[in-house]
């Protein structure tokens, strides 16, 4: 969460210039992403119509190469109707481009506000807004591997060390080295895959009200389980943040809601309880790893890994699965 | 340059309803200031039109009882039609207001950005805006000591040590010496004084072409020599970032502007080289001490004192007074 790169009014006006959207009228640095710079940029075309839009620089952590795949996926999904940005393509038709080295692109502005502490009739519409993006997305030609899948837990979480994370809670490596074995063990191959989003935490959704305006953020979209993305959205959702307390109603009306337009089938059903625990396991691995590796004086805090933990503990409880409707 | 406190949908929400602006539809953590977390807001009113606001949350340095000079002025500055931002006041009329212990304004969005290669035209008008809000300050009630002011930067110098400052550059230490004291014998009492913005970098200049849309950021304004204000913003405005290219067609753009509307009087010109000295020596000093006390794993490079340094030794050099007009 950060801008990385510093680019003044004449650098931003020649990369705007690429694109046929008018001359630049506004342009403030944002806070979004974890990894990227973005600027909010504001443009009036030629009939004086100003226009917002998100200009995105990709820093270190997304791979050029993989920005086809994330950008056309919202273009693929837009068309379709689904709440995400459209991409802004360049005069030459090119959905990036490169400015001093960086790939870059341009993206639509969305409104709508991220909620912290969501309601019901929230957590329904986001479990029916990403039930759209998992139909939406069946034939979207593209694929991507899961860089963040189970082969990545084992090593983010190997790298912390047993010392490590038993100096984040004296009992963390146990449950992880355990956890990690029965996922491998019994991590389901045969169900519905597709692209999911993969990351869909309330950050990366806008809403006005109830009312989903945006998916946002995909750079985590890859193509994986179907169901596991419902699993991510669920730890994300129906919890307070540091894991303590889960919410029953914000579950139900999540579930209802994804259901509403895509039915799980029973296999799906059946593999949510591990499911979730392995998307609580991949975000306890990541937050395991930027704990342990944060420098002395970050300004920022890391977020508490035993957030995710608790999800774990509460998903691999079988006297929970009954919230999955099992 | 950065958000320091996280606000959900909620709390936006919350605090935007104690104005009579309407209802949030976004609101976007932006980098913006170097101390403060601002988000960029935009509200619906009753009848349907989104307008945009700067919410600004007060963090540590700047203080609670100087926010009504601060805010008054932009209101006092805005009314008299200089280019700067209103405050909007909450339906008690208070033009700040506490949320969580922290204070927080409501500021009118303006549009435009910040050049970062400023031409002769741009440099003009920057002059004028900085002459007019001089002008316009002659009947603000209220006054506020400088504490970046003379005194300061012998303590933030004096805090780096000899041994720091020679750390930086082995010569460093004696000129800060040598300055140090010529400033504090012959810096002058007498010239007009006044309400000045202190810190006019093109970073607190939003522009259209060259046009001014926003002198922003005065939370370093303060009341003191009028002339040392068009002295902070030459050294600003004149040089390129590193200090080692003086600009003569900015210099004379910057000083033909100022003087189209508020002419020098002698004894201010004559001051100009000194002054220019101390505004050289205040940007050294404040980032000679965020120089050595950066934290060793910061994110973000501290600037380089050296830039100051330079022009310092500019400004000290007899030859360059006629840059003046002396």
């Amino acid at each position: 969460m950060a801008v990385y790169t510093r680019l003044g009014a004449e650098e931003l006006a020649a990369i705007i210039s690429a694109f046929d959207v008018g001359t630049l009228i506004s342009a403030k640095g944002i806070a979004e992403g974890v990894s990227n710079s973005n600027w909010l940029i504001e443009a009036e075309s030629t009939d004086g119509k100003a226009t917002r839009y998100i200009l995105t620089m990709y820093e270190g952590r997304t791979e050029v190469q993989d920005l086809p795949f994330f950008l056309d996926l919202l273009d693929h999904l837009a068309a379709k109707h689904c709440p995400v940005p459209r991409t802004i393509h360049d005069r030459d038709g090119a959905s990036y481009r490169f400015h001093d080295g960086k790939a870059l692109a341009l993206i639509e502005f969305l409104p709508g506000v991220s909620v912290s502490e969501p309601t019901p009739p929230q957590a329904h519409a986001v479990g029916t807004a990403l039930a759209q993006i998992h139909l939406a997305s069946s034939d979207f030609p593209a694929a991507r591997n899961n860089s963040m899948g189970i082969g990545a837990w084992g090593q983010l979480l190997g790298n912390c060390g047993r010392e490590g994370l038993q100096s984040i809670h004296p009992e963390l490596a146990t449950i992880v080295e355990r956890e990690l074995a029965l996922l491998s063990a019994h991590w389901p191959q045969d169900l519905p895959r597709g692209v999911i989003h993969a990351d869909l935490f309330p950050d990366n959704v806008l809403m006005l009200g109830a009312r989903v305006t945006g998916l946002i953020d995909f750079y985590f979209a890859c193509t994986d389980l179907t169901a596991y993305d419902l699993a991510v959205t669920h730890a994300a959702w129906c919890f307070t943040g540091d894991g303590r307390n889960f919410q029953p109603s914000l579950s139900a009306a999540l579930l209802e809601g994804y259901e509403s337009v895509r039915p799980l089938i029973a296999e799906e059903r059946a593999a949510l309880p591990l499911l979730a625990r392995g998307a609580s396991m991949r975000f306890l691995a990541t937050r395991a790893y930027d704990w342990m590796n944060r420098p002395a004086d970050a300004l920022v805090t890391p977020k508490n890994p035993l957030a995710f933990a608790r999800r774990l503990e509460f998903y691999a409880d079988p006297a929970n699965a009954a919230i999955f409707g099992i």
